[in-house]
């Protein structure tokens, strides 16, 4: 059956918002990763920049959302394309999130770099790294609606987790030390926190794909993830 | 204009939604209030209680989801109902986090309970109160559809962000006094961080009632919150 006008016009506005998805999806990445590089190197001005940056986050997300809503009311979907349109409403939400989050990295940055530094950050790096690296499957995953990506993610968060605590119990150590490396040791670990937040966002991005795909719904298997 | 069947079936099933958000809301709100009671009596079975009492916030939140999906699929709703149905969407998801988040509060309380106390948590009491009313208020704005009421919570996240503010520092001075308090400091920290996260979620709420009511999108107008 050839497509009619009405269903081309469908079509396009389905890729658009997965490419505005997929935008936004670029954008909290590269904030994830400057962010880490702003604590690492102890730059102000790259800490700044993702600071500044949010609003094109935030905007982004205002435009999919309101992209979303459009297309419900107009073209009134069902069946998987109503999944589709609802899991993209929530998953903007997880994405802004998570750019918040990145802004929260940058704003510890800004503090700790008002101090000497307690000690080089090479665990932040990698555990940067896993993080994002679940983020950006998780999008890949809902953008080619493949479930078992979406679980491959899923996988993952353990060993985000196991970085928090290495990193938590390395921290109490110079805690424990001297108490002047109080102070900075809980920017830093608050740094790993909210790492630890972003792998739990794209869990949730990766369940609801599960879902999207399955009609299966597994949040809730496990233990409760914030 | 008298109503016809289907408009009443129609109008109880939105009925029936905004019964089972507030019912999850209340289960949220007794999950808060029971979480920081478990911390601050030091009682181990009524944290395990709120472990356990989990399960039936992620049934409802996932009940309540497919509700949403229900009624968008069937009724086809355009302008003010899609906005309350798309937004019941992204608010179970909020609720649903508040719930895991009591649970993390739980959980640093059988971590404190098998450790002396630190000291008498008083702190905590007033400020888990105050990020509860926020979100009954939150709550009750949204089925009165009252922007007024959700503009209030916004307000609220100050008082709620001064209050993490002071009980951090003074935990700062009770880990620089004592290498052997910083364990257990770093967990009442973390119960403090709950109910300020608690909070955000509230007015994460309360923005998307203003932007029902107001069609009016007042996300993003100030600061990053998480």
């Amino acid at each position: 059956m050839p497509l009619t006008h009405t269903d081309r016009e469908y079509e396009a506005e389905l890729t658009k918002l997965r490419e505005r998805i997929l935008l936004l999806g670029a954008k909290v990445e590269a904030a994830i990763a400057g962010a880490i590089r702003a604590v690492v190197e102890r730059d102000d001005v790259l800490a700044q920049g993702i600071l500044d940056g949010d609003a094109e986050v935030d905007r982004l997300e205002v435009e999919t959302d309101q992209l979303c809503l459009s297309i419900l009311a107009r073209r009134q979907p069902v069946a998987s394309d109503l999944r589709f349109l609802t899991i993209a409403l929530k998953l903007v939400t997880d994405l802004e999130r998570i750019g918040d989050l990145s802004v929260n990295i940058a704003e510890r940055a800004l503090e700790l770099n008002k101090e000497p530094a307690l000690k080089p950050y090479v665990g932040l790096p990698v555990m940067a790294q896993a993080a994002q690296g679940m983020v950006r499957e998780a999008l890949d995953a809902f953008v080619s609606r493949d479930a078992d990506r979406a679980r491959d993610v899923l996988g993952r968060d353990e060993t985000v987790d196991a970085y928090y605590e290495q990193i938590f119990r390395e921290l109490l150590t110079y805690m424990m030390e001297e108490p002047r490396n109080i102070y900075r040791a809980t920017r830093v670990q608050s740094v790993a926190k909210y790492l630890e937040r972003i792998g739990d966002h794209a869990c949730n991005i990766a369940e609801m794909v599960v879902f999207m795909v399955r009609g299966e719904d597994i949040r809730h298997r496990g233990a409760a993830s914030t």
